[in-house]
C-alpha cells in the first residue's frame, strides 16, 4: 500500500464486469465498503459503451464515498474474457455483448478516470475477495468453485492462489461422464456441460421446445430478464418447478462429483462455492454439493467443508478493487483465449 | 546429511517393498545406485516374514556395496498400505499376502539391521526419486501417475511434493465415468476402476469366464507369475491378444480422461508416468496417454508433454533410499487406512 496510500487514504475502487451488470464498490483502507453502485451492462455499444458504463458505476460509487474517481489510488476491473493484466486489454469476452475482438481497457478507462486501472479475470478476483476478507480467511488451503454462467474455479494453496501457467482451476472443464453432454467449450461431458448457467438454459430450450412444461421462462418474461438469470432459476425453485428441479439436480450432481475429485486429487479440506447462482441459491444448495461429493470422496471422514462465498453479490468488486494494491505484473497472468467466464 | 554422512561415507538403503517382490538398492553419497537385490515378496508368514525378507535383501545389496547394514546411514522403505512414518507402522497393507492389521514394521527392521529405518508410500517414495533423480529434474511442476496394481499419483507444485492432508494425489480416484465400473475401492466410474492391474485383472477373468479367447492366462502359468503382473500385459500386447489389447485401451483412456481433468485443474506442464505398468509398457504408451488426453485438455495449445519415469524399476527403491535424508517428521504424513497401493 506504500505507493497508493497516500491518495485520498488508499480508497480503492474494484468493479466487476457482468454479462448482464455492471458492480462497482470503493473500499476503505481497512477494507470497508463506502460507497457502492450498480447498472446493467449496456447490450449494445460494444466496449466503448462498457467503458462509459464502468466509469458512471464506479464515479457514483465514488461519490457515495465522498472521493472524485481522479482521487482513488486505483481502479480494479474483474471481467470475463481473456485478460492480458500487463496490457491491459480484454479479448475474447463472450458473455459481454459486442465484444468480439481485443480492447485496450485499462487505459481508456483510465482516462475517463483519471486514476490507475488495473485488470483481473472475474473468476479469479472473487476468489481473490474470499481469499483476503471472506470465507476464504483463515481456512489456507481451499478450491474456490465459481458456480454461474460457466464453472470457473480456483485453487488457493496455503493461501496463496495457485495459477499454474495462468488458466488453473478449471474444475468446470474436469470431465465427469466422459462423451457425456457437449459443452459450451466444444468438448463434452464437462462439469459446466451439466452445470453452468448457459448450458442448462440450452437445455430447458431444447425440453420447453419439446413440449416439456416449465416456469422458467414465464419467469424470465415476469422478472424483465432477456436470459435464466440466478434469479430466475431460484424463483422456479421455489415454485418447485419440475424441469428447474431437474436441471439443478443435475448441476449439483456434476459440481459434487468434479469438486471431490478435485479434493481426492490436492486433499485440501475446504471448498467455497462462488459464482452468481452458488451465491443466490446459498448454503442450503453449498450442502446438496457437499452430499453429492461424499460418494465420490477417497477420504470420506475427512470429508472437507462446503461453505458459500461470504461476501455475497459483491465479492467480485471487492476482490477487483483488492487489484490495485498487487504489483502490476502480479495482478493476473495472461488467460488463455478458450476460458469461460463463470460469473 | 549432516547428521548421517558420518556412517559409512554416507550410503543409504532404499527397499521397495512390493505385492510380488522386494527390491533393495544401496546409494552412494552422490546418489549413485552401488549395490542392489531383489527377491519375491513371500506369500506366507505375513509382516515377519517379510521383515525376515526386506533385511536379506538390503544385507546383499549392501554386501554389493562393499557394506554391512550396520554402517549404512538408513534404510528407508517404500511400502504400500497405510503408513505412519512418525509411528513407524504399515497398516492394512492389502497388497501384501497376511498382512492385515498394523506392524511395527520400522522398529523390527531397524533392531535386525542395527541401523535407522525410515518409511514411506510407495507411490510418493517413486515420485520424491523422479522429482530428485529421475524425469523431474528440473521440470518444477508435474503431476506423477503411478499406473500399477492400483492407479496412484503424486503432485509436485514448484519442486516440491504437494501432499494436503496427507493423501493428495489420487488421480486413480477422480471419476471419469459418473456411475461407472466399480472400483476396488468401492466407488464407480474411478480412473483405476479401468486402469489399475487389479481392475483389469478381475475384468479378464470375468470375460474369460464367460468364454472369451485371450492368452493372459495361459502366459501367466509359462511365466509362472501367480497374477497378470506387467510382464504378462507386456507379453501379451507383443503377442497381439484381443483381450490384453482392449482393457489396456480402456486404460489408456481413463488415464488420460483423468490426467486431463487434473491439468484442467492445475495448468502445470509435465506428466510423469510412472508405477509397474507404465515403466514396463514404457514411453510409447506414455504417448498414447498423451493422445487420450487431447479431447479433455481446455487449453490444447500448452498440452503438457507426457515423459515415462526416469529410474525405471528401480525408482521405489531410490526413493526409498532418499528418505533417509529426510528429517523423520518429514519422512511421509499418516496416510489414510483406505490409500490403496498402486505399484
Amino acid at each position: 500500500m506504500a505507493g497508493t496510500a497516500g491518495r485520498n487514504g488508499g480508497l480503492r475502487g474494484g468493479i466487476d464486469l457482468g454479462g448482464t451488470k455492471i458492480q462497482a464498490v470503493v473500499l476503505s483502507r481497512s477494507d470497508q465498503v463506502v460507497g457502492e453502485a450498480r447498472r446493467p451492462t449496456p447490450t449494445e455499444g460494444g466496449p466503448q459503451a462498457a467503458t462509459v458504463a464502468l466509469r458512471d458505476a464506479i464515479a457514483e460509487a465514488a461519490s457515495a464515498a465522498g472521493a472524485a474517481t481522479r482521487s482513488l489510488a486505483g481502479v480494479g476491473v474483474g471481467s470475463p474474457g481473456s485478460i492480458d493484466a500487463v496490457a491491459g486489454t480484454v479479448s475474447l469476452a463472450r458473455n459481454l455483448p459486442g465484444w468480439e475482438g481485443s480492447y485496450r481497457l485499462a487505459e481508456r478507462l483510465a482516462e475517463a478516470l483519471g486514476c490507475p486501472v488495473r485488470l483481473g479475470n472475474d473468476v479469479e478476483v472473487a476468489n481473490l475477495a474470499e481469499l483476503r476478507l471472506g470465507a476464504g480467511r483463515g481456512r489456507g488451503s481451499f478450491i474456490g468453485v465459481s458456480w454461474g454462467t460457466g464453472v470457473g474455479g480456483s485453487i488457493v494453496l496455503n493461501g496463496r492462489q495457485w495459477k499454474g501457467r495462468g488458466a488453473a482451476g478449471e474444475i468446470g472443464h474436469t470431465v465427469v461422464v466422459r462423451d457425456g453432454a457437449l459443452c459450451t467449450c466444444g468438448r463434452r461431458g464437462c462439469v459446466e456441460a451439466y452445470a453452468g448457467r448457459n448450458a442448462m438454459e440450452i437445455a430447458a430450450r431444447r425440453r420447453a421446445d419439446r413440449g416439456e412444461k416449465t416456469s422458467l421462462f414465464r419467469l424470465m418474461k415476469q422478472m424483465g430478464r432477456p436470459r435464466l438469470t440466478s434469479g430466475v432459476w431460484a424463483r422456479a425453485l421455489e415454485e418447485s418447478d419440475a424441469m428447474a428441479r431437474d436441471l439443478i439436480d443435475g448441476a449439483v450432481l456434476a459440481l459434487g462429483t468434479g469438486t471431490a475429485s478435485a479434493i481426492n486429487l490436492l486433499d485440501i479440506g475446504s471448498v467455497i462455492i462462488e459464482g452468481g447462482l452458488g451465491i443466490r441459491l446459498g448454503q442450503p444448495y453449498a450442502d446438496r454439493i457437499a452430499g453429492a461429493m461424499r460418494p465420490h470422496l477417497f477420504v470420506l471422514d475427512r470429508a472437507p467443508e462446503v461453505v458459500v462465498a461470504g461476501l455475497g453479490d459483491l465479492g467480485g468488486a471487492i476482490g477487483a478493487a483488492l487489484l490495485v494494491d498487487a504489483a502490476p505484473a502480479a495482478a493476473g497472468a495472461r488467460r488463455p483465449p478458450a476460458r469461460a467466464a463463470a460469473r
